[in-house]
């Protein structure tokens, strides 16, 4: 059976205050790079996965994301998938 | 000035544990998804940079990465940039 791994991105909405960024961005600033801004941390998961064809493998990856990876009040996924 | 869009990935070295990528992929398992291995979790960053250039706003995600994202001994970061 075919394996495909998959790179997953979770990200909190726009509109969720992100206090881990902002403490990161405060960092960056006190050692001196005032130029960036708007600092924003999400979880970054990768995984492999046995499936019959690609589209077995991106409805398993789309029900992981949502039952296991991601908050769905407060994050949005997004996922690109490649076969190994 | 220019502002860049930086997205900055995170991930563990290959040769170390991740004890919270194992948990989830045992709370797959649990869930029936039982063709999912390999699971490791990492950051994802995204930040705002205003630059004089493309090249400039390299450096800094660079720089801000080595110094505050990422831990040398134990992580390997990626980056991609993009104009706004």
């Amino acid at each position: 059976m075919p394996l495909f791994h998959s790179k997953i991105i979770v990200t909190r909405r726009k509109s969720i205050l992100d206090p881990q960024g902002k403490a990161v961005e405060h960092g960056m600033h006190s050692l001196g790079y005032k130029k960036v801004n708007g600092v924003r941390i999400g979880k970054f998961v990768e995984l492999d996965v046995q499936a019959s064809d690609r589209a077995e493998a991106e409805r398993i990856t789309q029900e992981v994301s949502e039952k296991l990876l991601a908050n769905p009040v407060m994050e949005d996924f997004s996922f690109t998938i490649e076969e190994r």
